[in-house]
């Protein structure tokens, strides 16, 4: 079968691998769709020596179909469509058995981020069935992909955070996840109000329901709001505002939450001043070394901040429902699709954080 | 001026009263809309001799304009308009303090609820001015007569449950308080049901947001529900079901939610059956001596449920702020005006729980 | 093996019985020790048909040692010692996924209640592998037979709670399980206050660290309290005062918190005049039809009752090092042991309410 | 009157300075004791040019006993004993009017800040009325000062961690705040793990009840631990541990919560790798820049952080009662008593960091 592979830094190709064959508990999937995600990135311009030197299939989106069992598998049947849970975890700790599998204590390499767990840029892939969620019918193959890894880190952090119609919600970083999270939080019935130097992503982000978007570089008011939903601020905010004055024009009071997406530092360091007092932050995404804020901030205004990792696999079946019951098109993040074939391309297009997801297809 | 009196079971006449004037710390206020809540018509069937005997003038959802200030007014002016927070309160124990003055451990009597604190069925009311609101611009009159009470006492416990587009809601009883807790909960995200055997009612909580609603007398399954929000039953259900055979139909794993405002017996009975294990139920209405559920639903399912009393008048300034932003037309509610004297009028409609909110006018 | 079976009303007794096997996921146990439990007591009186027509071998607090293996069990030895978790659960609902499998909504009929699966009242005992918990080296075979069901059914609604030093809780009903949260509650910090009408329980109440006990039936004042915890009502209150005015004489403003254990409705009314305005009751005891407490109490306090179910087994292993790290003796809620083979006289003392807890011993 | 006066680094003299005045809504207290807190000591050693030029009078741990009363004071009397809340705020603000008056938006220099706020190193003190709290009678005037700030602002973070019986609570750094905390949560039935350099420091939180207590800098295991509380790990841990390591050596999981008071990066770096997946760090400890941590551990662990600053005054009741319920001895915290007259030396001591808390009397 052909898979990707990282062969040297910003170095993509396609190679031939052998066809996988499941082991006891394992199936082996045909992938149906797939997609780029963030921790792919991290390895691609500054590959480890891991990357290197062993066939490391990248890629942890995988809508799939199931084509051949291994032994001892119950309860899965060739032709059903899964999604696979990419994080490899042990079951048996309290983490794993309260619903907190996304953080278990004892877990292994992820599927696409080690040479034992091959990842989804590839035409098969061997799974173990715990890792296997159901796609339910009204689901496509494109939301599977973005369903898979994104669309839940998106949606667990908004959960823990309780946003709703009450709230005004700073989002933070306006890649996939930030235009995902823009979209779930507006079926929740918050304002959101998304924050990214790329005006291409802005404009996304206000198709998908932000109710108005702000360029944190420049201190340049950003270029829409949807009508009427700002009262307090009939006329554009001036030049060169930071861009919590450029919020508080149009929310007074600030933020009540914000999800941070975007890794910066420059984004950690402004979440004091975005948030009302008591307001919260959920750290999504990776990229610095430290999380770093000004001490007075988060003690005077007594502002909470939580880390957020993927999502456990239990709130999936209530995240596709709520993407039917909100008749949310995923599909609209996607901005490039590719053959697997075009790999390097589509890992050079992912790369320049102006685009939306950029997703593979298997014809 | 003129003012409503309750002189026997159900009869309501207008009489003259002498104008009011502000004492110390108080206010004189013109009414300029006005309504009638489920607490006015406890006592319109049954009332008490204290109604008799005194002039208990009826009436606690007053929109008004300030006329008169008495000695020791600060930050009030003549002309301002104000919604009058009805519930008298302490202002000193650790409720009034926090943010939960509607659970004051010292509370005196409500306006409008005794003979000492005449109510807003009046054309002039004195107002302490630690029970004044001021009425934002961008709400009408009629807005602030829905605000003074329903309003927030249907939002509030909304706010506790936590609602948002993650949940299917329950709402039960489709009065003003329910037809008011539909609309909000439907800005929040929330799937709503509405529960109420009369057609008007339910029909009326379909055009408010209601996904389903469902008739509790019958066991007949509701007219309609909105297009595309139900794909798991797309045929009717039949004839004679529980109202939560109707509901598992729609929604197989019960109501995440529930609000109940009927305070009809068989409506706490049928709290656990209609939630999910672990579901949560708020309490709002009055009405009945108990409530009462079976045990084993209770424990075995781990409901929670909780009471809740008006609201909070901190919550006020949230509750308007919701209202513009999410564009909601709160007179969609309001089914019957008149001019105060047509009270008696007024409060045989409003008693006869098929209507909607029926509001007083005053020109 | 020698069995327990009851027979008729109030009556119980010894019969022999097959010695189990193991099927495939399962494991034969030998009872090391074992207890009566309340939800054994309420065939008691007055078995169903099912009873009386199978052998349904009653208990459900065993703890044991593995004797053999089913074919398919991996994980487990023979010579373990372990706790059976009574509830037979479906293992893939959200319930049982989330850590809480005590209110799964697909469970089988429970260990002891039901002829398809003998209970622990007997010398030997076929468990399904997922049931078995492992009892620590630091705890009793005592504290096993405690542990299997009342002690995770009076610490998890104390979790739930978030009963810490800053509350005042009260604990209706001093039976085993109310004096296992007064020995747990006391340990958390908490100010326990326990009401039950046996002198003898209010006694060990006081031993186990409730500050306070009283008695709800005759409105006299309870026998003692601890020194120096009562600061405010320095002597004995007067006769015939209604329990929560005893409690009040006490905490003026009543208790944050309350454990209801003892099923009885008019423990359920007393709840809203125990607790202060927006406190919390944890729903434990069964035995009666219905909750019921009066609707004003409930609205007007902003009272939230919630129903707790046994507990989930992912609790068990914090409870065992809760135990260990407060030195609790668990065997301080013992009054009386019997060799199986006293069985009938052990349900009859069981049955009187005024007993501690009834253990079994296997010689 | 005499009061304190910072007028270069590390210089603090006695000033005569007039006998203060009480104007409307304002009283004047004579101070019974004081102290020194964090807070004090940031402008010691980098006094900033407004405490140069300015006479500001440091101190804000003020139990006192009013004297005089200004016009339009009603509530209070001479001679009433009090403690003051420091922080001067707005009373309007939904923080202040929902229990969280410490974080309110509009406040103004707080006592002891400012030159137009006196503070309560001094014989007398002007106070507003809003800004008095009661001090129970059976609280001592070391109580009251040792309340008025640092008690209150260990007592809130606990408060929102809910600590209890259930937890491990680390606290980062033994001074003064540290103490208090070690002192509360173990009131509350955490086991308590103290951290700080200062061997005298670490042996006083054993004694006010610290579990365990570790030396961050050498990675040498600390000296002691109570008998009976680490069953896990009989013998001594070895050198050159790292913090964690040795926590980890007794308490295999890490900590449930952590309250850091040291305001140390170091400190701030080692929360991810001393909790638990999923466990919380009040931050109160003021002093760095920063708060900074590893992205990764804040992420992938899913830590929460919040900021705790000082505490509402509405919680002062509660915490009152705390202490007597649970019999706490605030004085154990103290290491040294100074008269006014002797501040420049109390400064001294109080910066050493190796000192519990440095008190006044007035004599």
């Amino acid at each position: 079968m052909r898979a990707l592979r990282i062969v040297g830094e910003r170095q993509v190709i396609v190679r031939e691998r052998p066809d996988p064959a499941p082991g006891p508990g394992e199936v082996v999937v045909r992938m149906v769709a797939g997609g780029i995600c963030g921790s792919d990135l991290h390895p691609y311009p500054h590959p480890q020596r891991s990357h290197l030197d062993c066939h490391v299939v990248p890629g942890h989106d995988p809508p799939a179909e199931i084509v051949a069992l291994g032994s001892d598998v119950a309860g899965w049947s060739v032709g059903d469509r899964v999604v696979v849970y990419f994080r490899r975890t042990c079951g048996v700790c309290v983490s794993c058995r309260t619903g907190h599998r996304n953080v278990c204590v004892n877990r292994r390499s992820s599927y696409g981020h080690a040479a034992d767990a091959p990842g989804s840029d590839a035409e098969y892939m061997t799974v173990e069935t715990t890792s296997l969620m159901p796609l339910p019918e009204y689901l496509s193959e494109v939301d599977g992909a973005i369903l898979a890894c994104q669309a839940g880190t998106a949606y667990w952090p908004l959960v823990r955070l309780g946003v709703s119609g009450r709230h005004v919600l700073a989002v933070s970083g306006l890649g996939p996840l930030g235009l995902l999270a823009t979209l779930f939080a507006t079926a929740m019935g918050a304002r959101v109000v998304g924050i990214d130097p790329s005006p291409g992503r802005r404009d996304l982000a206000q198709k998908l329901g932000a109710t108005l978007t702000l360029d944190p570089t420049t201190g340049r008011h950003a270029d829409g709001e949807r009508l009427g939903t700002s009262p307090t601020s009939p006329t554009p905010a001036p030049v060169a505002m930071s861009v919590h004055d450029q919020l508080r024009a149009h929310y007074p009071d600030g933020a009540d939450a914000l999800i941070e997406t975007s890794g910066s530092n420059a984004a950690h360091a402004a979440i004091g001043d975005l948030l009302k007092p008591r307001g919260t932050a959920a750290i999504v995404g990776l990229g610095s070394t430290d999380f770093a804020m000004p001490l007075m901030r988060l003690v005077h205004r007594e502002i909470t901040v939580f880390g957020a990792s993927i999502y456990p696999d239990t709130l999936f079946p209530e995240l596709c429902r709520f993407i039917r019951d909100h008749h949310l098109n995923l599909a609209a993040v996607v901005s490039h699709t590719f053959p697997l074939a075009e790999g390097p391309e589509a890992f050079r297009i992912a790369e320049s954080a102006t685009a939306g997801k950029v997703m593979f297809r298997f014809d």
